[in-house]
Protein backbone atom coordinates (compact mmCIF):
# COMPACT_ATOMS: atom_id res chain seq x y z
CA UNK A 1 0.00 0.00 0.00
CA UNK A 2 1.35 3.28 -0.92
CA UNK A 3 2.38 5.49 2.39
CA UNK A 4 0.26 8.00 3.90
CA UNK A 5 0.33 11.53 4.00
CA UNK A 6 -0.97 13.35 6.95
CA UNK A 7 -1.10 16.89 7.36
CA UNK A 8 -1.49 18.29 10.33
CA UNK A 9 -2.38 21.77 10.56
CA UNK A 10 -4.58 24.54 12.42
CA UNK A 11 -4.12 28.15 13.69
CA UNK A 12 -1.46 29.04 16.00
CA UNK A 13 -1.84 28.22 19.78
CA UNK A 14 -3.79 25.13 18.67
CA UNK A 15 -1.00 22.62 19.97
CA UNK A 16 0.55 21.29 16.37
CA UNK A 17 4.16 21.26 17.53
CA UNK A 18 3.50 18.81 20.86
CA UNK A 19 0.85 17.14 19.09
CA UNK A 20 3.21 15.88 16.08
CA UNK A 21 6.02 15.35 18.36
CA UNK A 22 3.65 12.76 20.06
CA UNK A 23 2.54 10.97 17.69
CA UNK A 24 6.02 10.75 15.99
CA UNK A 25 7.39 9.25 19.01
CA UNK A 26 4.39 6.92 19.01
CA UNK A 27 4.43 5.86 16.03
CA UNK A 28 7.77 4.68 14.53
CA UNK A 29 6.27 3.89 11.24
CA UNK A 30 5.68 7.73 10.36
CA UNK A 31 8.43 9.93 9.40
CA UNK A 32 8.70 13.24 9.73
CA UNK A 33 9.14 14.98 6.35
CA UNK A 34 12.59 17.06 5.85
CA UNK A 35 12.00 20.59 4.63
CA UNK A 36 14.74 22.30 2.45
CA UNK A 37 15.99 25.88 3.68
CA UNK A 38 18.32 28.24 2.23
CA UNK A 39 19.74 29.20 5.59
CA UNK A 40 23.21 28.19 6.95
CA UNK A 41 23.60 24.88 8.53
CA UNK A 42 24.15 24.92 12.41
CA UNK A 43 26.95 23.25 13.93
CA UNK A 44 25.88 19.49 13.82
CA UNK A 45 23.18 20.19 10.87
CA UNK A 46 23.69 17.40 8.53
CA UNK A 47 22.18 17.73 5.13
CA UNK A 48 19.51 15.31 4.66
CA UNK A 49 18.92 14.95 8.07
CA UNK A 50 17.70 18.10 9.63
CA UNK A 51 17.22 20.00 6.20
CA UNK A 52 18.16 19.75 3.02
CA UNK A 53 20.57 22.87 3.03
CA UNK A 54 20.11 24.63 -0.62
CA UNK A 55 21.71 27.80 -1.79
CA UNK A 56 19.21 30.62 -3.04
CA UNK A 57 20.12 29.57 -6.46
CA UNK A 58 19.33 25.79 -5.69
CA UNK A 59 16.07 26.68 -4.25
CA UNK A 60 14.91 29.74 -6.58
CA UNK A 61 15.50 26.71 -8.72
CA UNK A 62 13.37 24.37 -7.31
CA UNK A 63 10.96 26.52 -7.43
CA UNK A 64 11.22 27.20 -10.89
CA UNK A 65 11.28 23.08 -11.74
CA UNK A 66 7.87 23.05 -8.85
CA UNK A 67 9.61 20.98 -6.83
CA UNK A 68 7.91 22.14 -3.80
CA UNK A 69 4.94 21.11 -2.15
CA UNK A 70 4.60 25.06 -0.63
CA UNK A 71 6.91 27.39 0.37
CA UNK A 72 7.85 30.12 2.18
CA UNK A 73 10.02 33.20 3.29
CA UNK A 74 10.69 33.33 7.02
CA UNK A 75 12.80 36.31 8.40
CA UNK A 76 14.68 36.24 5.11
CA UNK A 77 15.17 32.77 4.88
CA UNK A 78 13.32 30.22 2.33
CA UNK A 79 11.51 26.75 3.57
CA UNK A 80 9.89 24.34 1.19
CA UNK A 81 8.54 21.23 1.17
CA UNK A 82 10.06 18.86 -1.41
CA UNK A 83 7.33 16.96 -3.74
CA UNK A 84 9.54 14.68 -5.33
CA UNK A 85 11.02 13.18 -1.83
CA UNK A 86 7.32 12.99 -0.28
CA UNK A 87 6.07 11.17 -3.56
CA UNK A 88 8.67 8.92 -3.61
CA UNK A 89 8.71 7.54 -0.03
CA UNK A 90 5.02 7.46 -0.40
CA UNK A 91 5.81 5.13 -3.03
CA UNK A 92 7.82 3.03 -0.94
CA UNK A 93 4.96 2.56 1.77
CA UNK A 94 6.37 4.92 3.90
CA UNK A 95 3.81 7.15 6.00
CA UNK A 96 5.05 10.78 6.22
CA UNK A 97 4.00 13.32 8.59
CA UNK A 98 3.47 17.42 7.93
CA UNK A 99 3.06 20.01 10.02
CA UNK A 100 2.46 23.10 7.88
CA UNK A 101 0.60 26.40 8.75
CA UNK A 102 -2.87 27.18 7.33
CA UNK A 103 -2.88 27.80 4.31
CA UNK A 104 0.44 25.87 3.58
CA UNK A 105 -1.98 22.56 4.38
CA UNK A 106 -4.50 23.79 1.57
CA UNK A 107 -1.77 24.68 -1.01
CA UNK A 108 -0.80 20.70 -0.41
CA UNK A 109 -3.78 19.82 -0.76
CA UNK A 110 -4.44 21.14 -4.01
CA UNK A 111 -1.44 19.21 -5.27
CA UNK A 112 -2.06 16.34 -2.99
CA UNK A 113 -5.60 15.52 -2.57
CA UNK A 114 -5.04 11.83 -1.68
CA UNK A 115 -3.58 13.25 1.59
CA UNK A 116 -5.04 12.99 4.87
CA UNK A 117 -5.92 17.14 6.18
CA UNK A 118 -6.24 17.20 10.15
CA UNK A 119 -7.34 20.42 11.54
CA UNK A 120 -6.26 20.58 14.41
CA UNK A 121 -9.12 23.24 17.14
CA UNK A 122 -7.79 24.37 20.20
CA UNK A 123 -10.80 23.44 23.18
CA UNK A 124 -11.37 26.73 23.64
CA UNK A 125 -13.26 27.55 20.27
CA UNK A 126 -16.68 26.80 21.96
CA UNK A 127 -15.56 29.31 24.53
CA UNK A 128 -14.49 31.68 21.83
CA UNK A 129 -17.95 31.11 19.76
CA UNK A 130 -20.14 31.95 22.94
CA UNK A 131 -18.23 34.56 23.47
CA UNK A 132 -18.96 35.92 20.30
CA UNK A 133 -22.08 35.21 19.73
CA UNK A 134 -23.06 36.13 22.98
CA UNK A 135 -24.41 39.26 24.89
CA UNK A 136 -21.28 41.51 24.03
CA UNK A 137 -19.81 44.46 25.97
CA UNK A 138 -17.26 45.04 22.92
CA UNK A 139 -17.95 47.70 20.73
CA UNK A 140 -19.90 46.94 17.06
CA UNK A 141 -16.46 47.16 15.22
CA UNK A 142 -14.32 44.42 17.79
CA UNK A 143 -17.52 41.80 17.48
CA UNK A 144 -17.50 42.24 14.14
CA UNK A 145 -13.81 42.04 13.72
CA UNK A 146 -14.08 39.11 15.55
CA UNK A 147 -16.86 37.38 13.85
CA UNK A 148 -14.83 37.98 10.72
CA UNK A 149 -11.68 36.38 11.67
CA UNK A 150 -13.70 33.30 13.33
CA UNK A 151 -15.67 32.98 9.76
CA UNK A 152 -12.25 33.19 7.71
CA UNK A 153 -11.35 30.05 9.57
CA UNK A 154 -14.39 28.62 9.36
CA UNK A 155 -13.90 28.23 5.65
CA UNK A 156 -10.59 27.41 6.16
CA UNK A 157 -10.93 24.46 8.37
CA UNK A 158 -14.05 22.95 6.56
CA UNK A 159 -11.71 22.07 3.41
CA UNK A 160 -10.05 19.95 5.39
CA UNK A 161 -11.02 16.32 5.99
CA UNK A 162 -10.84 15.49 9.41
CA UNK A 163 -10.89 17.97 12.53
CA UNK A 164 -9.83 17.02 15.93
CA UNK A 165 -9.89 18.95 19.41
CA UNK A 166 -6.57 19.15 21.00
CA UNK A 167 -8.04 18.77 24.63
CA UNK A 168 -5.16 17.10 25.62
CA UNK A 169 -2.34 15.73 23.68
CA UNK A 170 -2.28 12.12 24.28
CA UNK A 171 -6.43 12.57 23.25
CA UNK A 172 -5.68 14.57 20.09
CA UNK A 173 -3.21 12.00 19.38
CA UNK A 174 -5.26 8.91 20.01
CA UNK A 175 -7.69 10.32 17.41
CA UNK A 176 -5.47 11.01 15.14
CA UNK A 177 -3.90 7.37 15.67
CA UNK A 178 -7.56 6.36 14.65
CA UNK A 179 -8.20 8.00 11.58
CA UNK A 180 -4.87 6.67 10.06
CA UNK A 181 -6.00 3.21 10.97
CA UNK A 182 -9.67 4.14 9.69
CA UNK A 183 -7.28 5.67 6.40
CA UNK A 184 -5.72 2.57 5.87
CA UNK A 185 -9.25 0.73 5.83
CA UNK A 186 -10.51 2.69 2.77
CA UNK A 187 -11.63 0.84 0.14
CA UNK A 188 -10.16 3.04 -2.78
CA UNK A 189 -6.37 2.40 -0.35
CA UNK A 190 -7.18 -1.75 -0.56
CA UNK A 191 -8.20 -2.17 -4.54
CA UNK A 192 -5.42 -4.42 -4.66
CA UNK A 193 -7.77 -6.72 -1.88
CA UNK A 194 -10.50 -7.36 -4.44
CA UNK A 195 -8.31 -8.68 -6.69
CA UNK B 1 -24.24 15.16 16.35
CA UNK B 2 -26.20 12.93 14.55
CA UNK B 3 -25.87 9.33 15.82
CA UNK B 4 -23.44 7.17 12.87
CA UNK B 5 -25.55 4.84 11.03
CA UNK B 6 -23.15 1.72 10.78
CA UNK B 7 -23.41 -1.20 8.04
CA UNK B 8 -21.53 -3.78 8.51
CA UNK B 9 -21.58 -6.47 5.65
CA UNK B 10 -19.55 -9.14 3.35
CA UNK B 11 -20.03 -12.57 1.56
CA UNK B 12 -21.50 -15.67 3.70
CA UNK B 13 -18.90 -17.14 5.88
CA UNK B 14 -16.96 -13.73 6.68
CA UNK B 15 -17.76 -13.82 10.09
CA UNK B 16 -19.90 -10.60 9.92
CA UNK B 17 -22.50 -12.07 13.01
CA UNK B 18 -19.37 -12.79 15.46
CA UNK B 19 -17.79 -9.35 14.97
CA UNK B 20 -20.78 -7.45 15.43
CA UNK B 21 -21.41 -8.85 18.62
CA UNK B 22 -18.50 -8.23 19.89
CA UNK B 23 -18.61 -4.48 18.73
CA UNK B 24 -21.95 -4.46 20.47
CA UNK B 25 -20.65 -6.26 23.67
CA UNK B 26 -17.83 -3.25 23.66
CA UNK B 27 -19.42 -0.24 22.69
CA UNK B 28 -23.01 0.05 24.63
CA UNK B 29 -23.51 3.46 23.10
CA UNK B 30 -24.08 1.71 19.49
CA UNK B 31 -27.56 -0.34 19.20
CA UNK B 32 -28.51 -2.83 17.17
CA UNK B 33 -31.20 -1.95 14.66
CA UNK B 34 -34.58 -4.11 15.71
CA UNK B 35 -35.89 -5.14 12.20
CA UNK B 36 -39.83 -6.01 11.51
CA UNK B 37 -40.81 -9.20 10.51
CA UNK B 38 -44.29 -11.31 9.56
CA UNK B 39 -43.45 -14.22 11.54
CA UNK B 40 -44.70 -15.13 14.65
CA UNK B 41 -43.45 -14.11 18.38
CA UNK B 42 -41.51 -17.44 19.73
CA UNK B 43 -42.45 -17.42 23.57
CA UNK B 44 -40.42 -14.67 25.62
CA UNK B 45 -40.18 -12.20 22.54
CA UNK B 46 -41.50 -8.97 22.63
CA UNK B 47 -42.81 -6.08 19.87
CA UNK B 48 -40.37 -3.72 19.81
CA UNK B 49 -37.49 -5.82 21.36
CA UNK B 50 -36.33 -8.46 19.63
CA UNK B 51 -38.87 -7.94 16.36
CA UNK B 52 -41.64 -5.42 15.67
CA UNK B 53 -43.90 -8.00 14.58
CA UNK B 54 -46.10 -7.05 11.80
CA UNK B 55 -48.75 -8.65 9.96
CA UNK B 56 -48.94 -9.45 6.44
CA UNK B 57 -50.86 -6.28 5.59
CA UNK B 58 -49.20 -4.42 7.63
CA UNK B 59 -45.82 -5.43 6.32
CA UNK B 60 -46.99 -4.59 2.75
CA UNK B 61 -48.63 -1.43 3.54
CA UNK B 62 -44.80 -0.67 5.32
CA UNK B 63 -43.46 -1.72 1.77
CA UNK B 64 -45.73 0.41 0.27
CA UNK B 65 -45.27 3.34 2.26
CA UNK B 66 -41.50 3.07 1.57
CA UNK B 67 -41.52 2.42 5.10
CA UNK B 68 -38.37 0.13 5.18
CA UNK B 69 -34.68 0.48 4.29
CA UNK B 70 -34.37 -3.01 2.34
CA UNK B 71 -36.63 -6.03 3.05
CA UNK B 72 -36.24 -9.72 2.05
CA UNK B 73 -38.18 -12.72 2.06
CA UNK B 74 -37.04 -15.30 4.07
CA UNK B 75 -38.88 -18.85 4.20
CA UNK B 76 -41.73 -17.71 3.35
CA UNK B 77 -41.39 -14.94 5.79
CA UNK B 78 -40.79 -11.14 5.59
CA UNK B 79 -38.24 -9.33 7.38
CA UNK B 80 -37.48 -5.61 7.03
CA UNK B 81 -35.11 -2.18 8.07
CA UNK B 82 -37.63 -0.32 9.45
CA UNK B 83 -36.21 3.30 8.17
CA UNK B 84 -37.85 5.67 10.15
CA UNK B 85 -36.99 4.52 13.49
CA UNK B 86 -33.46 4.55 12.71
CA UNK B 87 -33.83 8.20 11.23
CA UNK B 88 -35.18 8.62 14.50
CA UNK B 89 -32.86 6.96 16.62
CA UNK B 90 -30.16 8.77 14.29
CA UNK B 91 -31.49 12.23 14.85
CA UNK B 92 -31.57 11.83 18.73
CA UNK B 93 -27.45 10.96 18.38
CA UNK B 94 -27.86 7.12 18.77
CA UNK B 95 -25.47 4.86 16.83
CA UNK B 96 -26.72 2.01 14.79
CA UNK B 97 -25.25 -0.82 14.02
CA UNK B 98 -27.00 -3.14 10.87
CA UNK B 99 -26.02 -6.45 9.59
CA UNK B 100 -26.79 -6.65 6.25
CA UNK B 101 -26.40 -9.21 3.22
CA UNK B 102 -24.34 -7.72 0.48
CA UNK B 103 -26.43 -6.58 -2.04
CA UNK B 104 -29.23 -5.44 0.89
CA UNK B 105 -26.58 -3.13 1.74
CA UNK B 106 -26.09 -1.30 -0.79
CA UNK B 107 -29.72 -0.77 -1.28
CA UNK B 108 -29.51 0.96 1.97
CA UNK B 109 -26.18 2.96 1.07
CA UNK B 110 -28.62 4.77 -2.29
CA UNK B 111 -31.00 5.86 0.44
CA UNK B 112 -28.67 6.58 3.27
CA UNK B 113 -25.34 8.00 1.69
CA UNK B 114 -24.23 9.02 5.14
CA UNK B 115 -24.14 5.95 6.78
CA UNK B 116 -20.88 3.67 7.24
CA UNK B 117 -20.29 1.14 4.80
CA UNK B 118 -17.90 -1.59 6.11
CA UNK B 119 -17.37 -4.41 3.91
CA UNK B 120 -15.62 -7.54 5.87
CA UNK B 121 -13.32 -9.54 3.92
CA UNK B 122 -12.84 -12.95 4.93
CA UNK B 123 -8.65 -13.42 5.64
CA UNK B 124 -8.45 -16.42 2.92
CA UNK B 125 -9.16 -14.09 -0.07
CA UNK B 126 -5.61 -13.11 -0.84
CA UNK B 127 -5.42 -17.30 -0.80
CA UNK B 128 -8.25 -17.37 -2.99
CA UNK B 129 -6.82 -14.79 -5.27
CA UNK B 130 -3.43 -17.12 -5.85
CA UNK B 131 -5.15 -20.21 -6.49
CA UNK B 132 -7.25 -18.20 -9.03
CA UNK B 133 -4.67 -16.68 -10.49
CA UNK B 134 -2.26 -19.32 -10.29
CA UNK B 135 -0.98 -22.59 -12.05
CA UNK B 136 -4.58 -23.90 -12.73
CA UNK B 137 -4.86 -27.72 -12.24
CA UNK B 138 -8.98 -26.69 -13.01
CA UNK B 139 -10.98 -26.80 -16.03
CA UNK B 140 -10.74 -23.58 -18.30
CA UNK B 141 -14.97 -23.41 -17.18
CA UNK B 142 -14.38 -23.90 -13.68
CA UNK B 143 -11.72 -21.37 -13.66
CA UNK B 144 -13.51 -19.19 -15.40
CA UNK B 145 -16.55 -19.42 -13.13
CA UNK B 146 -14.50 -18.75 -10.12
CA UNK B 147 -12.93 -15.68 -11.34
CA UNK B 148 -16.11 -14.19 -12.34
CA UNK B 149 -17.50 -14.71 -8.94
CA UNK B 150 -14.22 -13.02 -7.70
CA UNK B 151 -15.22 -10.19 -9.96
CA UNK B 152 -18.58 -10.37 -8.63
CA UNK B 153 -17.45 -9.70 -4.97
CA UNK B 154 -14.81 -7.27 -6.28
CA UNK B 155 -18.07 -4.73 -8.14
CA UNK B 156 -19.53 -4.58 -4.92
CA UNK B 157 -16.76 -4.49 -2.13
CA UNK B 158 -15.61 -1.39 -4.20
CA UNK B 159 -19.11 0.72 -3.59
CA UNK B 160 -18.04 0.79 0.04
CA UNK B 161 -16.32 3.08 1.95
CA UNK B 162 -14.03 0.88 4.38
CA UNK B 163 -12.68 -2.85 3.79
CA UNK B 164 -11.69 -4.66 6.95
CA UNK B 165 -9.92 -8.12 7.10
CA UNK B 166 -11.64 -10.06 9.10
CA UNK B 167 -8.34 -11.91 10.11
CA UNK B 168 -9.15 -12.21 14.19
CA UNK B 169 -12.67 -10.66 15.65
CA UNK B 170 -10.43 -8.69 17.76
CA UNK B 171 -8.44 -7.20 14.97
CA UNK B 172 -11.71 -6.33 12.74
CA UNK B 173 -13.43 -5.24 15.99
CA UNK B 174 -10.56 -2.46 16.48
CA UNK B 175 -10.45 -1.79 13.62
CA UNK B 176 -13.82 -0.51 13.41
CA UNK B 177 -13.78 0.86 16.13
CA UNK B 178 -10.94 3.13 14.95
CA UNK B 179 -13.65 3.26 11.57
CA UNK B 180 -16.18 5.12 13.78
CA UNK B 181 -13.70 7.48 15.70
CA UNK B 182 -12.59 8.82 12.78
CA UNK B 183 -15.96 8.92 11.11
CA UNK B 184 -16.55 11.21 14.37
CA UNK B 185 -14.16 13.65 13.47
CA UNK B 186 -14.89 14.28 9.60
CA UNK B 187 -15.11 17.96 9.17
CA UNK B 188 -18.91 17.15 7.62
CA UNK B 189 -19.98 15.87 10.88
CA UNK B 190 -18.58 18.49 12.45
CA UNK B 191 -19.63 21.93 10.97
CA UNK B 192 -21.39 23.35 14.20
CA UNK B 193 -17.71 23.70 15.80
CA UNK B 194 -16.50 26.11 13.72
CA UNK B 195 -19.26 28.11 14.67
Amino acid sequence: MRGLLIVISGASGTGKGTVCKKLLDDLPQVAYSISATTRAPRPGEVDGKEYYFLSRDEFNAWIADEKFLEFAEVYGNFYGTPLNKIDERLNRGEDILLEIDVQGALNVKRKCPDGIYIFLLPPSLDELKRRIEGRGTESPESLQRRLSNAVAEIKVGLEYNYVVVNDSVDNAADQIKAILIAERCKVERNRDKFL
